[in-house]
């Protein structure tokens, strides 16, 4: 079967994945880019289209698994747009006309709207329903491929606690957030169904992997 | 002037450095010695007479700094017993007749009783005193070597909050305690102070180190 991974969850040492006051001139609240600069460095994201220098080493090495064999990706409505997005019928992501997923994306919200197709691949459905019944959708949309549960923490955080999650990538930062939104929260014990790897890197992050035993 | 330091802080990656229901049978709560197996691996471990293999690695380097140069550890009343040992006037410390100190050692606490002189060069002190100024009469005994911040979590952070640490040494262990006392509350930023740096190891735990700039 497909596995479920998610891939450069960028986290502060304590465990913050979003700061506080997420607004639409602050998607990350009060952490603004500091949780991705490490990924703005790397050559995943200058071909992603995102400038920066481009390095190739361990960094990207581990960035650049976010879309190999990824047939569908499942979202939170917190990712998907600032809070009260919902109220904007023209409010259509982040991430403009040709989005960087180029696959369906699930967007889970208590309040649905009609799909759309997006360029270059991307349609995003919206969907009110509990996270196994969610990824069954994704996994039927992705073809065979895996499915990536994309964020944001709170998304996160429930399809790990329903145990549905097969590969997890964390990317912990050097910095304290000090509040906004805990990725571990109500997880406890978590390594006893995981093999955790850690490797830090010259950058000053350390790539966590979780892969189910 | 001596620094002041704290070493072999072992958190789990939610960020607990105990767990949760400390007692006379359980010093760590529910983490039982999951935060500290790491150490019982290292030839500092063996040294001290704790028995294990005595490995000389990376861990066992980052290990053998806690001694080296210390005049004087401050510690919690959390740390000194387990809940409740104010009430009892014959206990004496979770480490026997000859302490691993081996230096004046300060305890905090807010029923501070006479001195206690034990063997092997360790004298427990009660202190009811703010950081700074507990600061200021390990520094005194210290006899200008540094001072050690021996923990728990509160009274480290405690000290990270006033601004009063030099070098942290934090060793992150791939587990996830869910409850117990948290390091990390309350210091939002600190990073703007230190310089940080990670070192993940081959047995799963990642050394952070926090130098003050
Ligand atoms: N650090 C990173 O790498 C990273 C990655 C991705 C995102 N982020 C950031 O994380 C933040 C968003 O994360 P978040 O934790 O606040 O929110 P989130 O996980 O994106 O979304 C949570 C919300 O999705 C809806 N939802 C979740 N499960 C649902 C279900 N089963 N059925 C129906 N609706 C469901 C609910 O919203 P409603 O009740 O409003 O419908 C819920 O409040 C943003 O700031 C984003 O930029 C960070
Ligand atoms: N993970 C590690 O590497 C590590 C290292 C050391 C200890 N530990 C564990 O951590 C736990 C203890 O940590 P903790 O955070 O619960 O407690 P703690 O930091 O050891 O002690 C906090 C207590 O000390 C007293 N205190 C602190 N500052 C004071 C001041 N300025 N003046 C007077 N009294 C003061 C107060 O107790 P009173 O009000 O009762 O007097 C306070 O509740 C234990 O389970 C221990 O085994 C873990």
């Amino acid at each position: 079967m497909s596995a479920v991974r998610v891939h450069n969850l960028s986290i502060s040492l304590d465990g913050f994945a979003t700061g506080d006051g997420q607004a639409l001139d602050a998607p990350f609240g009060h952490a603004g880019e500091r949780l991705h600069e490490w990924m703005f460095a790397t050559r995943f994201w200058h071909e992603m289209g995102g400038g920066g220098d481009g390095a190739a080493g361990a960094d990207h090495v581990f960035a650049a698994r976010h879309g190999q064999g990824i047939g569908a990706e499942i979202m939170g409505a917190g990712k998907f747009g600032p809070p009260g997005w919902q109220d904007d019928p023209a409010w259509q992501g982040w991430w403009g006309d040709t989005p960087p997923f180029r696959t369906p994306v699930f967007v889970l919200t208590h309040r649905p709207r009609p799909s759309i197709e997006m360029g270059g691949g991307t349609t995003y459905h919206f969907l009110d329903a509990p996270p196994a019944e969610a990824l069954e959708r994704a996994r039927e949309a992705a073809g065979g491929l895996d499915v990536r549960v994309g964020g944001g923490p709170t998304v996160v955080r429930d399809f790990l606690a329903e145990g549905l999650v097969d590969h997890l990538h964390v990317v912990q930062v050097p910095i304290l957030l000090g509040r906004g939104v805990r990725l571990w929260d109500g997880l406890e014990a978590l390594e006893k169904t995981y093999t955790i790897e850690a490797v830090s890197t010259p950058s000053g992050v350390t790539h966590l992997t979780f892969t189910r035993v």
